[in-house]
């Protein structure tokens, strides 16, 4: 059960109205690294989860980036408190608020026009916020490692967004919410290395014929080696031959059919055979004006046009 | 640039054909913890990666993702052969082959009519792959905290997908597969650890009076500690009162806005005021049958019917 | 500011685990009638509402919302516990699971095999759960005849879920979720109402002459009338030349060019002209096996099978 | 049955071309308040309804917003028509198309770049539009009420556009547009009270001890009643522990398993327990470069950069 | 199985960063019709595919589709590479970063601040790469012809973005690029018309007396005939009635319902039934202040507010 | 402008209700291949379209499409007729609603719950339609030959669902909306080839050298060839290193940054540098159980449990 107060977690002091500012910060209200994002992956582990204190901890968290919501919210909401009377009271020239609306030079049209200069759960592109964004699958050795990462991207576009901008008190509030993330990080860390092991995550192990097996499929310029792939615990393959059909096989794909299925795949497979001794006369060539005599007369020269081709400048 | 050979990485042997099960066995080929969201998630760091040999790592495990995609892909298609055959030529009695659509239990049928038993991008369920999947951000020390969780989550899916099926070829084709997601973390791990220091990810420190406290916002049945919150490193906040404006401030949220702005601002607000002191006559008294009067003939008993109400029954 | 208590709002007693029940109690988790956009509605409005009355209301019923989310996810939960189990640990036999997974005939499969059996943020065909499902667009007379819809559509949802179900328990919790849409439906038409006047909604007027017209576009049998478009309110329009170009004009689009822009227009359209006149032997012909000398032999005839057209039958 | 006449509801005279108001324009082209979605959420209840008069006007007023979506299709095209020409014919030199493309300082290059100038059925930030955007749900008395709203939003967003351009002829259409959706919300909630009782929406009443019920769950700076929650007919619930556990209950969730899902269920739980009692050495501490021995070294102090942590100001 | 090598398939020169232009660019790497689409397309057709000729075809298209999605993410990085720098290391004063950010005057910013300066796979509208855009359906004669058609947008599409920059490098890539897909479009027409035959698609055939027929439904002015429904071959129809209930019947739909379907369907209509002949009193008109005693004070005048209707100009 | 008839374009005569087999019918009225698709994309043409002869065709099949929307629709309402009573009502037992529900086997249930046993804008895997499916471009050599394709997709998805029914009243209104897909077809390419020239697409001629090229680029078992490939109008490249930086440069890509730009840019390489020449202790090894001396105990055997790792068979 939750309950809420009206004081937020973190004072948001806003030195002027930005519209352009605004929309930037959505980033973080409904964006993918954003704190909707965040509360809604604590929260649903949360629920499902049976470790009492695992359990606790993810509705602590869920509980707090709830409240970041709020104050990142707040700041959007701020950020645009002037554009929101002046559109709906329409009380300028209407060049004006076009102009001011288009001028921010980023989509703060949609936050505006649209939603009408509130904070709507959108990333700053506008895309609405999706729970495709949410990767929990319900194991911990997984989930939490998940957490982890999540914590890792917002604590950069928080960085990213306090690099952009000159208003101290925005600066403040983002700096106060970023170093959350950091903290989020070191109790998620905790929770995966107090389950002993946690690698590799889940219950079934590797064949061990392949969890140590570097397949080297790039090559050409800039082959480098690493940690990831050089050293006694690394077996490092770089014969193409020895990377396909690594089992010993043919590498091919089969099945087996009940002959009544055989016979129709084959009905099928005659019905749509291609004839590959042909050369058939193709809609394309008809579109080039290639007569049904075969002349080729306007083949590859575009359409009628005096363009020329783009050429190789080198 | 990329090359292609017809030989799978991995030996596909299906034993027989079975649409549900090749349903299931979507969610890895254009799922959210599926081979095109690891290659694609590989990829694209590649791209953009300036280290070298990060990118090289990325391409090579990039690559091998696509033929990974390839191998589930392969094991898809050749547990529908049948039913592709069967739906196309329908040479079946009509009946039979809705009753073997609609048999499976799952979204097989979309599979069929829609995608014509073929290998759609899409999860188990019929949702469309989206790049909403990929977390990329472009920062290494969070992008390759992700693919170990990616890695962690796809290794998870297989296990699952492993426990489900009891076809020997396909069971041992993803078990390389789960295989190789254990030794790709692997990799990952060591290339992030490779980075001194990588924690916290980016330029920017936290506050320190912020980066080492713990709010406990959760209270209730159920409260535990743990190393993600106890021991010296912690500073373990329990009161409510100190989890709000934590900055020393009133916990509002203000903006100075120009005075031509605080003026329009005010004429939306008087124009939109709530009258809190009123008792309105509202639509739904009228539509409870309240008349103008003001007498309540009908509220609260639903619909003229003579349901009951759901009641506590303990 | 939120907290959090892991007592819920209401006590969730399921009588047995039943996977399928779950994946269709997703419907109101992560549904577009449920309770996470129920949440998310207000709670967007809340943060840039700026009357204190409605603000107040909005945050008190958002936080609700959040507290019926962690209700109907907790039922979710218990309906899948044993199924989680028996996933994560493989314990039983391979077609057990299988079977159990399809069995349920509905979307459970995605529930389990890509969520772990936990509670995703999906409705119950495994659609994530989207922010574009939330209508707010930041002027109260709009969005609180929003939020008067949406706990309509809620209520009923739930009503349905209720018709579904035997379990006691659940239709006991469900049925609490059910009626608190109704009192907030009752809230919100209160708060609607006491902004007077609140139709039309926002600040600028209609133009008379259209509205209080009514269109008859949609002719033949079952043509009626009701208090919707008869009585002196209506002016009621039938004649279709009176409903098109009703301002009086041309019913024409135009836009004034300048002259280059005119002259790269008219290029354009020169380049891309239909030749009205020709007759032009197609693909569609060759693929029939038209022979460029237009004798058409198998057109229509189909793809050379004996299959027959269907026919009428009546 | 649909027909068509090439002229429009509403003659659309334009002044002059400009990409940047055609892009804001498709807000109500293919947007989630705009025409289309208005069109296709009465036209889908018209099909599925089966009271005559309903059903009747469904269909003529989802026609009619048919015909708005072609009048709003060419405003936007009219807007756009210098634009087509110019970017198909690149007779312009390149920077020049370049700084208009991007001049708009909107989303007008998606439009133009992708769509080729035309009317893509995207809102203005270039999402596309998605069924998602409507509420339909198949109960009368809740998709009147839907409607009703749709109407109200469709207004304002109509509102917004008005006051942002001063070409007299778009003014005009869009005036036109704006009105008709006060006319059908008029109509609409004449079909709706027209349904006695509509109130509660369905067929179930309420539990009559919570439907009046309201939960002050919000507390802090700002407290304010008003209709929606005091006098005689409310109950005002502000003791937060009357609003836990409603049910008189313990608040937690159950489920009867069977014993054989009971044991595997505890399998898991032992196999992934976190040991509470554990200060395990983590990831994140070897990132910060803890060494195996314990020594902090760098901790928190960022990626070795001299960048100062933000800081609090007041 | 895949291949990679670092060498790109074309060289990529670019004169200098541009943020905005690699927004614009992509198009074609996360956008509909661009690379990852193609590669997407043929590589899933060619799984699925069992005729060997077309299946070896797919696969050396896909292949190279996959190379041409590497060149343009490079394109993309290079013009990205130093705002990459700038926004990660914080090192310009602020104001500068937000307006170079913003001054591209497109979505630039979203590819800064969300991927990081990177290539992420969105459209240049940040809209998310979806496998909906994917439109297989397993049956060559329908997957070849879109196959033609996507080269046929994806070769338009770069021409496009080759009208739009003057960097040499950047424009011969594209050329390149744009060239191929002419050169694929050829291999598919082959690949169509070496079925024979191909039209129409599928199995069965049409019924004859609908298979000739063009229905005139569209009326007013420029009614244009061509050879899309002129001359023999067409059964030319421009009687509207003669457009309805084509089959001789009735033009209305019904089911044969079981007695106790049919009884609960009247039961479900009688409880929603509007009764057409009262005229209640309607929510709207008590929010436009009608009191219940019928009489009008400020119907339609909106929100009390001196604001003037939009009106007819002309 | 529209207008409406509630006379079908053909008459519905539905046998039985049968709700799983109208979830399958849902997609040809918002899926992909679907009649909404049909109608929008022909609708948004028509409304861009400048050509006369053209711009009428797209309105005469757009007008027809929406029609087909209608009929299909009706085919999915006839066929939920009975479930929408019986969920509405909830007259039957429990039990008897859920095994119903269930027991269709598809996604019926998500129809049915969530819409209400209505005619949703969905695919029959429950996701809603997207105008992401659209691929109009405002090109008429490419969107002519979109439409193409698209009839020839929409036309087998009808055959597919004609295949699955033996309801002889829903076979033949099948037969007569899949026939009009094969005349649309006519009449599209009747309307491409009246373009000359049509090929290639556009305005932009190929760059020579590149547009008869084909790379063979996928190798190994299955390599064919085929008129797409052979012959005298093709250059068939098999050499690997020839289809590589074929401009004859690195193959690398480059730019020219500003020195200001480059220092940054190195700066952020040198901080996020890894070190390949270390061998860090990992987070993964920690969570195999490697203590930090370096003793590997647990490593690659899983989590501790008595599971055997899958294994190669043959």
């Amino acid at each position: 059960m939750f309950a809420h107060n009206k004081r937020l977690q973190y004072t948001v002091r806003v030195n002027e109205p930005n519209p352009g500012l605004a929309n930037l910060m959505l980033e973080q209200f409904g964006g993918p690294q954003g704190e909707l994002a965040a509360a809604m992956r604590y929260f649903t582990q949360a629920v499902a989860e049976d470790d009492p204190g695992r359990k606790d901890m993810l509705f602590d968290i869920a509980t707090e980036e709830l409240s970041h919501l709020e104050v990142i919210g707040n700041i959007v909401v701020m950020l645009n408190k002037g554009a929101k009377g002046k559109l709906a009271e329409g009380t300028e020239q209407e060049g004006e608020i076009y102009r001011s609306i288009t001028g921010a030079g980023n989509d703060s049209h949609l936050t505006q026009v649209l939603y009408g200069a509130g904070a709507p759960l959108t990333n700053s592109g506008g895309v609405p916020w999706s729970a495709a964004y949410i990767d929990t699958i319900g194991e911990p050795t997984a989930d939490l490692r998940s957490n982890i990462a999540a914590e890792a991207r917002a604590k950069i576009v928080y960085e990213r967004l306090i690099n952009l901008t000159d208003d101290p008190g925005v600066k403040e509030a983002l700096g106060f919410l970023m170093t959350r993330e950091i903290a989020h990080q070191k109790s998620f860390e905790k929770a995966l290395y107090s389950i002993v092991p946690n690698f590799p995550p889940g219950k079934l192990p590797g064949m061990p014929e392949f969890s140590s097996t570097y397949f080297n499929l790039s090559r050409g310029p800039g082959e480098e080696r690493g940690p990831w792939n050089q050293g006694e615990k690394w077996n490092f393959v770089s014969d193409p031959d020895k990377a396909q059909a690594v089992d010993g096989g043919s590498g091919q794909a089969s099945v087996e059919l009940p002959s009544s299925e055989a016979a129709v795949v084959e009905t099928l497979a005659a019905r749509t055979a291609s004839d590959a001794e042909s050369d058939p006369l193709t809609g394309a060539e008809l579109g080039m004006g290639v007569s049904p005599e075969g002349t080729e007369e306007l083949a590859l020269e575009g359409a009628g046009s005096d363009a020329s081709p783009p050429s190789r400048k080198r």
